[in-house]
């Protein structure tokens, strides 16, 4: 039954001297990769080992110096992963890989057996302190639940002791943070910190999950602020953030938490992870990059990015996935296609040193994006849009007066159909409406007399010869046609330009027409540029004609 | 390039005397869905007026009292779909339906010529406002822009006094607001208000549109903040806010944004919009719900919504999808399975008032999901989830200590397969692994005969007859194979219960046993609880025997 009356509030500490949102992120905090954990753990299929390892490839080819391999402790897979990257020797030097394991002796001994011979690692422990947890699941005070955080952090430096060739770092976690008293927490942390002496040179990580948002990302920020203050030992300990989606905000949690006291993120690719994933590290990493801030990640190949996670995790990325999607680069209206064309422009014109251009946070280029896919024309496009398609697929520039009639042609299209239309459509339209010209309207030969400033023209049309005189050819070809057919006849807008340069150039010529109050547009090329000046005059009027049934086409 | 010095940090207002996180959100925003403007605008292939009635009586359904159902004087479709609500009478009189248009006379008046004879509507008129569509796209000054906002708020004032019978609201949004001094933003804004004069019992809505998102959340709620303080006529305007996703933080932004004074979201549901969407709806509304808070929406029937989304949008919904993806309430990890259920339990056992269960911050079934997708099974998954599973789907309850055996069995199979194990596969195993029995090792019948707490037995097993004696029927049967067989034998667990109620009940026994040192586990069912057992044990004996090759099956 739908009745928010079964809920509560989320209660926990709040800062009323907190110093957080006055605080800018101003560098990349460590980036751990839990792809090869949360993502395995909560997948329909989970990863092969050979899966797994083209992700392990791929996140130390992106730049991840932590990255988590699994828990090899409680499945066979992983444990054979770790072994085949420490036996066939695929962890590079400064790559510290990490492996999870809960605080039982069985299992840690089992994962330094995993581990063994590897050169850098993180053994990450980690037991629930939660309220829920330890009233409903363990059925255990708090003393308990410290009891085995600190047993699992002795086990852990014990059989660390075995192994003094590797070079280790220890984790823990409270899991379910959030839901645990913060005082509570601080409590267990420092007792796990003791244990472990950071003092003697061993460094620490804290890790704080999110194991379920359980609130705005604000009253996160507080909880992590809170924590980074009572901590004793805050000096010798890397604070991290393991941050959830449940409510949607998990980049924000880990955004706010590094503002917060933060040093650390663990994260996935795209934000995979149990029920609604972890936070992505591709959004955060991309948040930094577009505000001027070394992400410490490439993530300048996104194609490959997203084709190794929707191999390995069988799950697609959505086409509205910040900055990595289909068509987050993309407009379709008008008013956004002809602002973006605009400050493209003037970002190149001006040579500006920072990228501000509108509706595109970052320019596309830079994670393999093409501009192609900026503009796509469906019935909600404008003028503009349509006009950069041909100019953007085809070179075919037109005057800012042809932008409407061309654009109105392709709606009218786009809304038949209903659906996108695509450059190939677009350019069929043209040429349809405003190129093509039957044989009949097509003019195969002129001669042109210039006496006293005056042309005396002759022009073979189809079948039928004409002639006209005025100040110039086109003027001589309108005298001859409106005497022909006893129309009024103006044209109203020429526009000619060279396409191509040298010897090969051609010349592009676009006319407007008026014939008896009705406008025609059309376009001609030719080498010659009478020729495709006439021409388009005489395909537009051709156009009205046969449009008003004076001939047939 | 992949190059972070292309850009430039995000520099706007900074509140140093902020007061928004110390706020909470503790009723609903009004809420405005816009899934019929920007969702129409940013879809491949547009809705159709079809789609779009569809999409609009499901909004209507869920609760909204105010949606936007399009730009009728850009786009024909959009107009004849705002025709048709208002012929078809189609809008219940609680709903005011809202138009966008540019501050164009000839589109305002189209826009009232879409809306004529309707009962309440919202005409949402805007103009661009930031520093870059200041000086890139529209080469205009800021009284230049402020002129455009107050000549559009004049027209819209005028031909809404030509259509009195209909209860209009005005709305006018900075497009752009984030990127728009803030300052001059309120200047703006001020300037519309004036002209609207909500003094006079003509409402006005202000929205302060996050067109690009380009900061962390909490600077947003700044700019709320400050927008919110320096507003003249704060108390005669609604505040909303339009929030999109570019950094993966639009819902974030709202909730921060109403914590710092806005009255008003609009979003679509499941964030569909321009780019990377605006943002969720369904998100934002279920995060209150699931802090006691109500909504003012009903989202019980999730599915339905999924696939109206789906059908209209033509993108699918993510697996990952806060409150909504498929895999949001799985758990795939033993010890989140053992989690669930065991909170499941305490929660039914103790009757609470409120929900507290370990993963799940809802109950599924509020939302029409089903506890049945909770747990589901693969190499992950621990001894508890496989148990749950056959309890579940088949009613077989299994005392505690055959879960780690069952558990082995499936869990060797996952791995194997590399792939989920559905629940047929889990029955399958245990049947085979567990129950089924040749025939050889099938009890067609059996005497037992008591004498002085003495119970002498006969047994008739397969094609052959046994006899033994003990203190009861089980020891009797142990005494028959162990003589026979010339081995050490031991029941080391004994679990008997009855399966249904009445006349038809019928007794399932479950044993495990030490044969020479090693443990075999069984079941079996019958009516009578006497064969029950004594065919359990034989069972287990059975499958020891064929595996030490003592006989064949």
């Amino acid at each position: 039954m739908f009745d928010h009356r079964k809920y509560r509030r989320f209660e926990t500490v709040r800062l009323k001297d907190r110093t957080w949102p006055d605080n800018e992120i101003n560098k990349a905090p460590d980036w751990c990769s839990v792809d090869l954990r949360d993502g395995n753990q909560a997948l329909i299929n989970p990863m092969s080992v050979e899966q797994k390892t083209r992700m392990f490839t791929l996140l130390v080819k992106l730049g991840f110096k932590e990255i988590e391999v699994g828990f090899p402790s409680a499945s066979k897979p992983d444990y054979d992963f770790v072994r085949k990257l420490v036996d066939e020797n695929l962890i590079p030097d400064d790559v510290s890989i990490q492996v999870l394991t809960q605080a039982r002796e069985e299992l840690i001994k089992k994962t330094f057996d995993a581990l063994g011979g590897v050169k850098k690692a993180n053994v990450h422990v980690y037991n629930s302190t939660s309220v829920v947890q330890r009233e409903q699941v363990f059925g255990m005070d708090k003393d308990e639940i410290k009891g085995i955080a600190v047993q699992g952090a002795k086990w852990v430096r014990d059989y660390a002791k075995q192994h003094p060739d590797t070079q280790w770092e220890f984790q823990y976690s409270p899991e379910s943070y959030t839901g645990t008293e913060m005082d509570f927490a601080v409590e267990v942390c420092d007792a796990v910190i003791a244990e472990w002496q950071p003092e003697n040179g061993q460094k620490v990580v804290i890790n704080l999950p999110s194991t379920v948002e359980m609130s705005t990302p604000n009253v996160f920020a507080d909880q992590v602020e809170y924590f980074c203050r009572k901590l004793k030992q805050r000096d010798q300990v890397r604070i991290s953030l393991h941050t959830h989606n449940d409510r949607g905000c998990a980049v924000a949690a880990a955004e706010l938490g590094v503002m917060a006291g933060a040093d650390r993120v663990e994260g996935t690719l795209m934000g995979n992870g149990e029920r609604t994933g972890n936070m992505d590290i591709v959004t955060m990493g991309m948040n930094l990059y577009s505000q001027g801030i070394d992400p410490e990640l490439d993530f300048s190949d996104i194609k490959e990015i997203i084709e190794v996670v929707e191999s390995c995790n069988e799950i697609p990325v959505s086409v509205r996935h910040p900055w990595a999607g289909e068509l987050v680069y993309t407009a379709f209206s008008g008013s956004h296609q002809d602002a973006i064309r605009k400050s493209v422009n003037y970002h190149k014109e001006h040579n500006q040193e920072h990228w501000d251009v509108a509706y595109l946070p970052i320019d596309p280029r830079d994670i393999s994006r093409e501009y192609e896919a900026v503009v796509r024309i469906n019935s909600q496009s404008g003028k503009g849009g349509v006009a950069l398609v041909l100019e953007r697929d085809y070179g075919i520039e037109l005057p800012k007066w042809m932008h409407v009639p061309l654009s109105k042609v392709v709606q009218s299209a786009a809304e038949q159909q209903g659906v996108e239309v695509s450059p190939e459509v677009i350019y069929t339209l043209y040429q349809k409406h405003f190129v093509e010209v039957a044989d009949a309207w097509t003019m195969t030969r002129y001669d042109l007399h210039t006496d006293e400033q005056q042309v005396s023209a002759r022009f073979q049309i189809g079948d039928a010869e004409f002639s006209g005189q005025g100040a110039g050819a086109l003027e001589a070809l309108k005298d001859a046609l409106s005497n022909h057919y006893q129309c009024q006849f103006e044209v109203t807008q020429f526009d000619e330009h060279a396409i191509g340069s040298g010897t090969d150039a051609k010349a592009q010529a676009t006319v407007a027409v008026e014939v008896d109050g009705a406008t025609e547009y059309a376009v001609a090329i030719s080498e010659d540029t009478s020729s495709a000046a006439l021409q388009a005059m005489l395909t537009a009027f051709g156009r009205h004609a046969v449009a008003e049934q004076r001939i047939s086409a």
